[in-house]
Parts: structure tokens; sequence; C-alpha cells
């Protein structure tokens, strides 16, 4: 269990009026798990804008599973490059889309490299990465 | 299959150059995909700021997983809300964290309320969303 | 002057550890601050995902400014619209473009209006449009 | 006067229509101008990534101007800093608070700091950056 500090934090009559109501409305239970997640969400970018950041990435893709060549092409790209490719879901949209979800790790650079790999390959109609800073394994 | 058609676009030599080395980089094997891809996310991203826009979302969360609670709530969650929760990966990070991805579907601004109420239990410590446009099932 | 208040948040050692070093690196001189612009961050982002919310935009412009039908283009935008054009600042860039800073105030919707009519010029490079939410003058 | 060179590109009907249903709302008069400005601004993303890369930025502050002393630090920090500032502009936002606009030319890791050594000052509100590349003057 990790060691808990309390600290006093001043501000604005009106501003903690409102930030109490935002967090309300998003379903918070207290001030502190709030403006912890804002002080994560701050570190965690800061940190992925260096490319040799290790990180954890969920790249979603969004293509047509009728390209039988393109879904060998994209589990290709899983095994060829350095990262590791941890797992993927595979959900079905409609008749023709699939959405892919790849949980890759490793050097933000070198998941960049390979998301955009996999985003430039012909019938991929869109794609989103999502990156989350993780220690070494 | 869907018809296709071929429009002639001008652009200063210089432009053009250096569009085409960054698309070599990303590995593209032609402009038009290229350029396709910018136009399907200029389209997606217009689209989704509409809080009624049908939307397939892939919500990534991190957390600590002894929180056995947490767990609970979170795929209570998944089945108390009006959206789709159409399914979910589980990843171990950590000892002590792991990443869940769980897609939805519905309408955007409710897929925002929901994974606002996921981020804001105690224990997680990272969320993002990725929205994708879709049609009405 | 406002009247100050002045709460207890609880977070784990290592992320104050983390968020202290962070918050020296930007030049903060106490964590009240800090977590103030955070604060104010969120609750600004949050009122502007409505269209209809009181802003101010500066609309940065990049364009080349040998194309003197544009200007007055730009100029004739900045007059024609309900919205209340503040002011403008014209910066020279190199032999042939310039950067135009206009400040705009307004409902949302109306500023993304009309910073797209002006970024859909041609001869106009590049665009960008910072939001701050305002109250009504 | 920049050659222009004209390149074919083939797209799906539907994403065609789409494509050209949104550029009208835009304002765009042709559809060459709304690709290259599609071009542009992943040109000039991909470039902003680069830490060492030449900027042009505008930094545009909040703050409240009774805080005399925050202004004369504001500047201090505009000339003090190896950073080229080019010019600035203030604007009356309420009986409060100023928006200050700066215009800054340099590499974008130090336009960044400097940047943030403004936004962390006591009394300044809220503060976003835009860059946009530039040729080394």
């Amino acid at each position: 269990m990790e060691q808990v500090e309390r600290i006093g934090v001043s501000l604005e009559k009106n501003l903690l009026a409102d930030f109490d109501e935002l967090i309300t409305q998003k379903g918070y239970q207290n001030r502190s798990e709030a403006i912890r997640d804002l002080i994560r969400e701050q570190l965690n970018s800061r940190q992925l804008s260096n490319p040799k950041a290790h990180a954890i990435a969920s790249v979603c893709l969004v293509y047509n599973h009728h390209l039988t060549k393109l879904m060998e092409k994209l589990t290709g790209l899983q095994h060829s490059h350095l990262l590791q490719a941890i797992c993927s879901m595979h959900v079905h949209i409609s008749q023709e889309d699939c959405m892919e979800i790849i949980v890759l790790r490793g050097p933000v650079g070198e998941i960049n490299k390979m998301a955009e790999n996999m985003l430039s390959q012909k019938g991929v109609r869109l794609g989103k990465i999502n990156f989350i800073t993780a220690d070494q394994p």
C-alpha cells in the first residue's frame, strides 16, 4: 500500500465552487481523487513527449475485413517489429467494417512508427493511438 | 464494392515533395490512400462534435486490480447504462496495475458521461477515450 | 480581492514527488498555483464544449501577403460577421509570409464558423484557434 | 510564384460527397485548396514534434492586470530569454482581466520552456500556445 500525504491547497471561493460542481457531474466522490487525476494526466503527457519513454499503447483501427490480405499484413506487422505486441481484440461493427484494438509495449517513438505503418495500409479507414506511461517490464 | 471516382488536385511542387516524403516515412503506397485518410479523419472529428452523433468508442482505463470493489463497480457500470457495452479486454501491466479496454456503442454524449463516470472512480489512475463515427446498428 | 479558501488534498507520496519535480521545472513557486491552473484549464475546456458558451478567441493565420485581395477579404470578414472583432496584430515572418492574430468575442459556435471561413480562403496556409471562456460583456 | 503540379486522387463516391459537403460548409471554393490545407496541417504537426524545429509561436495568456508586478515580470521574461520575442498585443477583457498575445521565434523546445515559465506565474489564469513551423531567419 502506498503512503499517502496530505497537503493544503488554497484557491478562490468561486473557482472552488465551479470545480465542485464539475466533479459532482463527473461522478467524483471527493476533491482529492479529482485533483490526483489532473496531476496524473499532466505527468503522463509530459513523460510521453519523450520518444524514448517507455509506454503501453492501445492502437485502435477500423478496417474492411473483406480485405483478407490486410488482416494478414496487420498480424504480420505485430510480429515483425521490435515492439512487444501484447494482445488484441476484434470487434464486428457492421457487415463491412471491424475494429481492431492492439495493445503494444515499448518506446513511444517505436510505437508511433508501427502504428503509422498500420494506419497507412490500404483498407484501414481510421486509426487512433492512446499512450500510457509504463515502467520497463 | 464501392464506386471510386478520380479527381484532380493541384498543389505547389514544394508542398507535394514534402508530402511525398512524409507519406513514404509513414509507409503509404500511394498518395490517394494518404489523402483519403486525411479526409476521413477530418470528417470523423467534425461529426463527433455533435453529442448526438452515433459512435463506437474504445475507453482505455488503467487501474489497480487489487481494489476488487472497483472491478465490480466498473462491470456494473457497463451493464447499467443505456449504452451498449460491446466487449472488453483486460491486460496485465504490472504487479499492481492493469489496463481495461471497453468498447461501447451509442451517442457521443452518453458515451462521454459513462466514461467520465468510470474515470472518476477511486483507483482508476488514467483514462482515455477514442471515438469513431458509426451508423446506427 | 477574491476570497480564498484552503482545502486539504491527500495523495500518494510518489505522485506528490513527481508533481513537485514537474512544477519546479515549469517554474511554479508553490503547489496551490499549479493545482489552480489545472483546475482552471479543466473548467475552461468543459465550458467551451458548449457551442453557445461565450468566449474570447485568438485566431492565428499564416498567409501570403502578396495576395492583396486576400487581405481585403479577411478584413471584410472581420467586419461582416455578427461577432465582435476586437483587434488584430500583423507579424512579418518572411519575404512572402505574414502571421495575423485576430481577437474575436462571441459564442464559440459563431467564432468557429468565422474562423473556418477565414482558414478556407485561398492563400491562407495555416490557422489555429485558441478559446478562452469569458463572461458576456 | 511557386510552380504548381496537378495530381490525380481516387476516392470512393461516398467519401467524396461527404467531403464536398463539409468543405462547402467551411467556405472552401475548391477541393484542391481544402486538400492542400489538410496536407499543410499534417506536415506542420509532424515537424513540430521535433523540439529543435524552428518555429514561430503565439502565446496567449489571460491574467489580472492589477498585479502590476506580474506585468513587469512577463515583460522581463520576454527580454531575458535566448528567444526572439517579436511583438505582443494587449486586449482588455474585463474590469479585472486582460489577454496578452506574445509572438516568439525560436526552437520549439525553448519556446515551450519560456511559455511554461510565463504560465506558471501567479496571476496568470490561463494560457495556450500555437506553433507554426518557420524557416530559420
